[in-house]
């Protein structure tokens, strides 16, 4: 089978990715991993006293990608199912002869991949995580300055009551500081993976686990108590919080998208030159919000893939495996496009405070019927003030109904039926939860 | 719209779930449990002041499911969308005069069904926690039992090395541990939903967030920092926990069928009159291992539909928290059913380590190939030592060509070829693994 | 294992489903339908002379849903895997002596249930494709009488250019009827499934292909060139022609909710006492467009485990199989209830043309610049139009803009400019697409 | 947003996908594709008289991609949210001054990538199909030689019963045959795009119709009644069709997968140098069955997510339309790569009679119980000759049991007894049904 030509990478691939998160995962990069692993595996056989320090040294000297030409590695693979089969041969041919034999020493292909992908993972970690961090400041910032800004909240799409333009970017930044917990908190515990042919470890003889603790130290990450190789957990946690975060950016997008519909109108995406229709000059399109829902609703078949693929048999998967590798490095490069652009389209949001008053003014207080019933109660009773608020609703004009009721005003003065109808009266903890949501995202990311 | 009728509950149902655990799910659960938080809403008023503890005794003295009929609810839910309209309609009916204006108080419809539906959770949590710890014991027994019980390793479909059935046991007994872990952890952190129409609390002025905390301490469930209506990343950990525990499972049960074909036969499913085929009596099929392996394989579609269903906008979705209901109770109603068959499946199971050694012997040495040759290395080096091997190989009779071989014979005896080829001495680190297994094991459930 | 007990079938399961599609898929349906499958079986043997006419007569009289216990049938089906043993040994049980050999001859309990599914498929359709053909004629009932209706086409949430109302819902009509076409393909050949133990028929003896071929037409269902049991393609077009109607339908509701929101209005639901909100007493939620929208989620997931259960081992399967029933019986559900909810929706829609209108015209004739320069092309040449419009489109009133414009004027009069601003000039071929619309959906229901 | 580097294409994307029909998946395939589109809509809307004849020619003159840069039109791609307003203006800025106004002459961005996309799928259906048809020859060719081979069938992993591999290949062949045909209709019916800017086709006046007629021909796709820019059901019709090949091919190399287990031996993949594995000289593994295997575990998601797409709002979606590009292409990507890889593991497939008979014998003669009692049943009535079967065969020998029955003896000689326990005469219509796949083969490829 001859090597397939590139996809359309040019064309549509930075439309769902960003550059930087997408270096760490390209064709260097991997074959980088998988040398790092290879060097790694001769390192931690010498600190058990296996090999000699000049063999790893030796080994570890012709670790370098520029060494090696994917497309001839990709293609070698085709026979064996993986590029590791020939990456090692490459490697073996490389170095001098006493070091030969000991090439990828005790270990088996998949030790060398699963270790590299969680290597890539790692790496790619770096610009994904800023990139959130750059989301969740950029909603934070919106969060503190729109504190108090008024507008109406929506349920079922329908106006609702009001609530600040705060509470929502509260809302975002929260959903992106859990996101970014959970990753970090994966990153963390990503495992190398060493196990040999079968997972017994047997080329090491009673220095398995040895070089298992060592050759995760080597690479950065952590050591599992047993080789993982049919058992995936720690790619099912990598997926879930790949996937938690592109439901918590898209969440944000979605709510762009909306408050930028032109009948609405509270916001609209900045940059210069952005959003430009071929067909309809006056247009401007909230693009990153669009891109960004799009890959958001992308994320869900490849965790579903993910956890699907899970099911692997015996000691090492007959396609289980081999359908992870994609679909996890695509799950990485959503991700990072989701996350660039919603820091981007948080950090340049235009806010329409105006716009916002008066959408929530064209409900004519309607809106705030439960802040008038919630002021007669006291003297009425809740029932008797919520029947005397829903007849004064039915008619057209809310206030002057409301004023002309004996009922309503033998308790409330003009002025105090003014003040239940002022929106700001009517926010409850709004403040206070927004508050809070700054208070930890500011000890997160301390 | 009419109700609809009951589906093909009896017929089917039992097949993928678990008695217990769907006892938790049901229509009288689900009631229960909202009646239990609309109780809760009322204890908390009154914990912060805004509400006589009268009124909430009365009101709790009517949160009792079977006071209500699940059936007229359903078919009142279809103009509001929900099940909660109608239940707190009749609760309110139902409660003395004074109480009625202080049913439901501050709350919408999303905090009584979310916080049902976490409460839902925990309770089929019992259960489900159970049957996984049973079946993890059953590993962690069969791990001990055979920690040094022979068979043959198997990658790619092929078989491998020599390794044991009990370091098949931890492996599977590490996954379900890594499951109940994860799931346990996620239901410490379940949390209460609370946030008024619009997730301002407007309800309770000030005393919002006291609200918020008294809520969920009667609901023993985690108090938020802000309300989750549209940010569904609590949804999204329990999808990916249960996702992770149906992966877990899923494994073991490949593997049970896999190792119970008749070709294979190495073991078999217990449990008198279990297995029968309708067409051929002389069969006995692996009921359970097929059972788990359905469940396993339903779960990643639901696990993607959750996923896909956090895109939630404003301050209530349009839909996508609905999509959520009945496939996080699918979710826990198939995790409940693989939980308790692994259970059973690895509790009954029949393992026959004379098949297993008999399948291991029938490669004729073949697979400790790597074994000889390391015996050799000391003294001919790595390479040259696995070219030697390498030749033997290639013949008919391995240890007869090994034995023939006078470069092999200059270096070992007969005894050496045969410690060898005793797949007993290639094990490597196995047993040190299983016993890890074993100590994570106790550790984690003490 | 004992049988699970009843779901949340009543609180819930109502808002995602229609009661006459449901009735065709609850226990008593599908037990009808196995029972139908073992008579046809009798029949066909008898019509192919393997049986005595008498004996098929015995075991048709046996064949009535009411005389078994579904829950116990359930309970015994955890021992066969499947409920189709249990209830072959209770037929058994159940006919005169001499038939009793004859129950289920030759048959496997795959042929059963799989039949049976495609009989429950088959009877569920009849009130499937009503729902949908009432949405569709609602849709084309929309589109005839707005088939001038004026309004606002949107395009990534911004206003774009005039269209129609009738256009739109001509688009919503063409979805539904591509969406019944299929399904009524699919239902056309939906396969009888009978292979007998392992897909040989062998114990027909040569009769067979005769005894398949009577079978089927027994049950008014396709008969299959080969054995299906574990080759899937006729669940996958049948959970294609399902996911398709989902999406067909939650494109319709995904509209309708947008444009029900507050700030667009251009519709609303129908229905006395539907749509209210426990918290806020002044609003109308979209019930019908939330519930269809929330169906539609859940297909995806549905759908791909469909497709992931096909991969199906051997002769039958080992769980692909059994993971393929409640989903499908699921999918049928979700079908039913979006497909009578969008009808529901449809019929009652609430149309403000006037909205429509007002929200056309608050571009203030930037919607017509492409009008505009048409008209100017001609004369101009289609670039110079074009940019003699761009700068009369960047100040605020475009109108009065264009009219100061000395060059525009030199081509156009105020009545031309007029003109070019109506709305009504600029709307291309809508109305033949309309039209098109209706005479398909004609043509395909007549 | 700087355009993405290229991901592990070299090094991962071979072992999916198949070099010739990548080849009409990539940049300058997209990219030429979209040209063809533009060049196409100058040639209708000459067709129709709305355009002069050389400046379509001097439009077309300029639509070839080696003209433009893939990586720029990439990275301009972002300001627009999608590659066709960068293409459209590089395009422009390169005909001759009097064609600029006329280049994308009424059209959206949408048309013409979705007329690309099409246009994409139609030419890689291409060597896709004949992949297809290469897999479904060597199916047929195993089916036609093996006929009469007998082997054992398995069900639900246990031995059941004889049947041949000549049927389990036609089975194969019929599931081959069936997905070729479902690709190749949708194919036949892949529409063209042309709606302009929001579907009402303003821009051609009253020559819309003609135009898509034109346009559609020009590029040798369908005409849809109307424009399809949300109402996704050619897409969905697309992913459940590659969904099915995937499906298709997946459960071939499933039975593939198992049949070559070491204990099974009955098949074994060929090819020279293949399946070599980095730790283990003597293993062979069945690369393209996990391959494949591989491929098709992750079709699911992906058709998952374009049903999910296909809920698009308005007149344009945001972001349910840009959702689809990357999986459609993906999904492409794997059918090419599991349909070339099932040609060549069935082309080179090496069969082993003689272990497929071997293990048919394994079971003593027990598998033809059935076959016993069916030759008795005349005689004795079908349920004493069964009871009589039963209970020879629940003693070691099977045959010698039957020999030492006399109730058996008074009614089957010696040769009886050993005829009934022929496994090929107890192969039912599989002979015929081997024919009957492959009539259905040669008259669909005919």
């Amino acid at each position: 089978m001859k090597p397939s030509s590139s996809r359309s990478e040019a064309l549509l691939r930075g439309l769902s990715g960003a550059a930087d998160v997408d270096a760490e995962l390209d064709d260097r990069a991997l074959l980088q991993a998988m040398l790092d692993t290879e060097a790694a595996l001769a390192r931690a056989a010498t600190d058990v006293g296996l090999l000699p320090a000049q063999i790893a040294d030796e080994i570890a000297r012709h670790c370098h990608a520029e060494r090696y030409d994917p497309t001839a590695l990709g293609a070698a693979a085709d026979a064996a199912g993986n590029p590791v089969v020939p990456l090692v041969r490459e490697l073996t041919a490389a170095v001098a002869e006493p070091a030969r034999p000991w090439v990828h020493y005790g270990a088996t292909s998949q030790d060398v991949l699963d270790s590299a992908l969680a290597l890539v993972v790692l790496r790619a970690a770096g610009p994904l995580l800023r990139h959130v961090e750059a989301a969740a400041d950029a909603a934070a910032g919106l969060a503190r300055i729109h504190r108090d800004t008024l507008m109406v909240a929506r349920t079922l799409g329908q106006q609702a009551a009001p609530t600040t333009f705060g509470l929502k970017a509260a809302g975002w930044l929260l959903g992106l500081h859990e996101a970014r917990t959970r990753l970090a908190r994966v990153r963390e515990a990503l495992p190398a993976q060493l196990g040999g042919a079968v997972g017994t470890l047997a080329g090491y003889g009673p220095a398995g686990p040895a070089v298992v603790e060592r050759f995760a130290a080597h690479l950065g990450l952590a050591a599992s108590p047993l080789p993982w190789h049919t058992r995936r957990q720690p790619v099912l946690d990598l997926a879930a919080a790949l996937g938690g975060l592109l439901a918590a950016t898209g969440k944000v997008a979605l709510d762009v998208g909306l408050l930028a519909q032109t009948e609405v109108g509270e916001v609209g995406e900045g940059g210069e030159g952005r959003g430009g229709s071929s067909a309809m000059p006056h247009k401007r399109n909230p693009v990153d919000s669009v891109l960004v829902t799009a890959a958001a609703r992308r994320a869900p078949g490849l965790v579903g893939t993910l956890f699907a693929a899970a099911g692997q048999e015996h000691e090492r998967a007959t396609g289980g495996w081999h359908a992870e590798w994609e679909p996890l490095l695509e799950l990485l490069h959503l991700a990072g496009g989701a996350a660039a652009r919603t820091a981007r389209m948080l950090t340049g949001l235009r806010v329409h405070p105006d716009r916002m008053r008066a959408n929530l003014d064209a409900g004519g207080g309607l809106l705030l019927a439960e802040a008038v019933a919630a002021r007669l109660a006291p003297a009425l009773g809740r029932a008797a003030a919520h029947d005397l608020v829903k007849r004064a609703a039915t008619g057209p004009g809310f206030r002057a109904a409301l004023l002309a009721d004996p009922d309503v005003r033998a308790h409330l003065s003009v002025a105090d039926v003014d003040a239940a109808l002022d929106p700001a009266g009517w926010l409850g903890s709004a403040g206070h939860l927004v508050d809070r949501a700054l208070d930890l995202h500011r000890d997160g990311t301390r």
